[in-house]
């Protein structure tokens, strides 16, 4: 997967690259340069059991939302561990002054809400943010 | 120069990977697979005119040491406005273990010795370590 890759050169990638190239083109279904992003089935693993590619402390995925209910809106971030819970306000990714995309922030909690213990491991989540996709949010 | 490198790639180069690859290659010059680190003489510029590869903080590049005395060992590490200065121990850069190089670090001062004016500005200066240059050092 590194071959054309040169010596040295690390994937630090900027958010605007990971929303306006990486996601958006997953999302089109359209040719990535080097498919260093795998998917994974996020609520289907716990954190400790994920590996990435060449970090050791973070690493990228792409994931699909699953629905709480399938008729509904709501995300259900449970895992059979524990759950994520979003944390803080969303943030804006921007292009040339544009925002093209959404940043949530969620943390791992052990265990079943209300009486999760909080952990270490942090997703960020990013989704474009278009006509297409710029229906109303329900918080979760 | 960046056309075989995949979006998010940014060179962020180990020691090892530094003068193992890059230094070595260059000093047998072979083949360096993405040529990004560009050649100049340092003492010939200040380090505020020094523009570099892909970062707002850290640079990098190959410079030959220029002798004080063409006989001698000494270094010549002055420039028009103020000369480089080591600091600190030599450390060691291994590879499986082994020394493959040295670091010595630099910082930049204003005016000539020994009424300089210590800047932010800093070197790490690399040299590889084989049989062929291991020989005496005189500090300097």
């Amino acid at each position: 997967m590194e071959s054309c890759v040169p010596p040295g050169f690390r994937f630090h990638p900027t958010e605007e690259e990971l929303v306006g190239y990486y996601l958006k083109r997953k999302i089109s279904s359209l040719k990535i340069d080097l498919d260093v992003i795998a998917d994974i089935d996020l609520y289907k693993m716990e954190p400790w059991d994920i590996q990435g590619y060449d970090s050791q402390t973070e690493w990228y995925f792409f994931s699909h939302k699953d629905r709480k209910y399938p008729t509904g809106t709501r995300t259900n971030r449970a895992t059979a561990a524990g759950f994520w819970k979003a944390t803080g306000r969303d943030k804006a990714v921007l292009s040339k002054n544009k925002i093209i995309g959404m940043r949530k922030t969620l943390v791992f909690y052990g265990g079943r809400a209300p009486n999760g213990r909080k952990s270490d491991w942090i997703i960020h989540e990013y989704r474009l943010q278009t006509f297409q996709n710029a229906t109303p949010q329900v918080p979760n």
